[in-house]
């Protein structure tokens, strides 16, 4: 088990020059291949339950139906599958067709006194869907959203699409075929995450700056209840009545309600696109160029800027040896983009950086190998090799301290808990006010001891993002994985106001219990 | 009483073409003039408390004081107050100087039984201050915080100011001074409104893009709680760490806690400005223009669109004779902005509009005028002459079937009520989903029934908007004003949850009693 389709998994010849390009990271060359386990030899934890037979047409107790939601695909979901022990998993899975059976499937959960878990595509990498930490619930019925897939309707003037939670990226995208508009959101996730789980989760997409978080594109939305009542926001562009409902249920993680259906905000097919990269002595002069681009209203669709490591890493893949920073910018829209490809390029000049290639290429190369990347992780992991990453936010005045601190709070773990590593950054997002930094550690893990090793891990690293000052989390959300640490960062006050808004919402808690919400 | 500055009131010489060109609308000259009352002739009907001597320093119960944040601004509290019947009055008033000084006042408030309004600069147009529909509470403390005025610190790496909630506008901007940073927020009511009070009703400045709202630049913000707890969220420039914190508290209204400071998002001093002038056959063919520039994400900075009516009388007032449809453009950043400027002239072009004038002139008379409009509302009022406003938003497919509707239903309320009257819109924001629209009425009243004749045409007008799918208020929030069709757009689900929000934050519901909060 691992991400996404088989048929897309690494295979062996891909690998070794990977392999080889690391082993200075890795101190050698990792643990031989030890293969994931198959899903017919992972144990599941808690019991089954019998639903009844008037739900028997989309609820099912099959082991493999369990297995499949009982993770998420972060690194931990991976080890702990390999770690061999008992999974916690739900103890039937719904898959509702329609409103009806989804308030069917709620009314059932909680005659039979379960929990709730919503669940989008299941690429949750902090713990989203797993049913953990669940306090007196002995159990949970997974709701998979995944067959509540319409299309309503696309409203070409408004440049709204309208459609079902459980509809999967490429296939809202392909709604739209034809109609000159587009979603343009790309998640690493996008070809295994759902409308209603960017939306639940807050993620973010490929665009950097201006349309970064999904949050900022809901028009509209409709929850579900345990109860079973539906709310629908009123489709608005802007309103000021009141505190703004899309912002209570963008970021809920499926606490707050079951998202049953979004009206997102489009663009138009871009039809023009540029892209450019420019190199940097180092990450320090290449992060004051993003912030000067950030702050001067360009608005560049995408602008991920790698540290030395980080590029080195990414061009060793492809057989090349980059030094310094690298910023690649796009742009795309429905007008010209070249007077803002220019001005952004000559922005990251005044700022110490030279111009290496211009054009429409490479960044479709590029976006390829980012949907790749997990796959890599997967590969990786049957030799042991921890890949993680983990992503946050920060104003710009913490940084470079925060990288700084972070780089070496990593590194400083690497050594202690594995003997090696290497830890990589990247800028994928930017504001006026700040950044969004995504890291990504390498190191030689153990077989039997991957899951300890990867707790010693995070927990350093999430303490340095914390005491720097940054947030837990600035597009992956909360989950279990991070509830933890992301205490530190939610107001006294906002954590009482979202606890009587849940009890409000569901008065006895069985909605996805785990998150900080309850607490 | 009325709007601003005494110094700044409209003179007679002023006012009498005024209502030379207003004449035929009117259907002839209004009432003879007779002048608002006095404030001591104003009998305050609720009685006033006897505040601790520990706070003598800071609470007031001098009539003049409790008169004066009595009411806010809007056309009802205007004809209330000249009615003559005693008005609804703060039991006292506290001026608070600093956090210290808010949470004795608090704490008396809740000792004493009475609940507590938080004010700003008082211009609420909608009824949000006015001690009216408070249950069983027997009084209310009014909370000025205009004393709490401090500015923190500027970030300028960050370009985020951070204040105290009680600054007004001009204060805030001259903070800036020198930094090369600005806030370029600026309502109608810039002058005698709060930074917090911006915050509190989600308002709208002068930016018709991008930046319309303040919701969408608010880095970080505080609150003191009823109990004197407070909580602030941590500045970050985006997070997936549940939902928004920053977010419950944009628009609340003062009723979720005491907003005691923000943390703004700034804009550089605009280098470089531009405008543009475009004339329409009809308003239809403009908004037609007006989307298209909104979707073409050419953001630019101004965007007014007037409709013919409007148009009119905007220009007979300078003495000329506009006819059609009027879009006025404004660019201004912090590099070039004439790309702009071109681009989105070619596509008002490219949508059948006649460029009128074209420069960096133009946008300051505008400026001055809109901050006028208030004062002329009061000269008008001694005439009896109805001048008020609604603002609303509503999504591109609404338009122009909506205009159509409102601006129907707005003139046959205005025959039916007052005999002859007049409707203008214009656009105020615009978003690439649907648009800000701004209508203003003006209708020959009669002294003694002022209040009745408004009450009539409020009603008339908000069925319109609810009836056509818009929001009650765009940026001007709620209030009282707007309680009752404002209910049909709040969804039953997030008013359950801001209920259960509200008992956590506020158990005994001492804040702001009144609006939907608590219903």
């Amino acid at each position: 088990m691992g991400w996404g389709y088989v048929e897309d998994a690494i295979d062996k010849s891909t690998l070794q020059p990977i392999l080889d390009v690391m082993a200075p990271v890795l101190g050698g060359a990792p643990q031989p291949a030890r293969p994931g386990p198959s899903a017919a030899d992972v144990t599941l934890a808690t019991p089954a339950v019998d639903p009844p037979q008037a739900l028997a047409a989309f609820v099912s107790t099959d082991h493999d139906q369990r297995l499949l939601r009982a993770v998420g695909r972060s690194f931990r979901d991976l080890a702990t599958l390999r770690a061999g022990t008992p999974l916690a998993a739900p103890a039937a899975v719904a898959t509702p067709r329609n409103p009806q059976e989804l308030e069917d499937t709620l009314a059932w959960a909680s005659d039979a006194g379960l929990a709730a878990i919503p669940f989008g595509g299941g690429s949750s990498v902090v713990g989203g869907v797993n049913p953990e930490d669940m306090g007196d619930w002995p159990g949970a019925v997974t709701i998979d959203l995944q067959r509540m897939n319409q299309v309503f309707g696309i409203n070409e003037r408004d440049r709204v699409v309208h459609a079902e939670a459980g509809i999967l990226g490429p296939a809202l995208e392909n709604a739209l075929a034809g109609t000159g508009l587009a979603v343009r959101h790309y998640p690493q996730s996008y070809f295994h995450s759902t409308l209603g789980g960017w939306v639940a989760t807050r993620g973010a997409g490929h665009f950097s700056t201006l349309r970064a978080k999904i949050e900022d594109r809901v028009q509209s939305l409709s929850v579900m209840l345990p109860d079973g009542s539906t709310s629908t926001t009123r489709p608005l562009p802007a309103s000021s009545i009141g505190p703004d409902p899309n912002r209570l249920w963008a970021g809920s993680e499926g606490a707050l309600g079951v998202i049953t259906d979004v009206r997102l905000r489009l663009v138009a097919d871009p039809a023009h696109k540029l892209s450019a990269s420019i190199g940097f002595r180092d990450f320090e002069t290449a992060l004051e160029a993003t912030r000067a681009i950030a702050q001067a209203e360009i608005w560049p669709a995408q602008m991920r800027v790698l540290d030395p490591f980080e590029h080195m890493v990414s061009t060793a893949l492809a057989g090349g040896a980059g030094e310094g920073a690298l910023m690649i910018l796009g742009f795309e829209g429905e007008y010209d983009v070249s007077r803002q490809r220019d001005a952004a390029v000559e922005i990251a000049r005044a700022h110490g950086g030279t111009p290496r290639t211009s054009g429409d290429s490479g960044a479709g190369d590029w976006r390829e190998a980012f949907f790749r990347q997990p796959y890599l992780r997967d590969a990786l992991l049957d030799h042991a090799v921890i890949v993680d990453t983990f992503e946050t936010a920060v104003p710009w005045s913490a940084v470079p301290a925060f990288y700084h601190s972070v780089l070496e709070a990593t590194g400083e773990a690497l050594d202690e808990v594995c003997g090696h590593g290497g830890v990589a950054c990247r800028v994928t997002h930017a504001y006026t006010d700040g950044v969004a930094l995504y890291f990504s550690f390498y190191a030689p893990g153990e077989h039997d001891a991957l899951l300890t090793q990867w707790h010693a891990l995070k927990a350093a690293v999430s303490e340095a993002v914390v005491a720097g000052g940054g947030t837990m989390s600035h597009h992956h959300a909360m989950g279990r994985d991070h509830k933890t640490w992301a205490r530190t960062e939610i107001p006294d006050a906002f954590r009482s106001a979202i606890r009587g808004a849940k009890s409000a919402l569901d008065p006895t808690g069985m909605l996805n219990p785990g998150l900080w919400f309850a607490d």
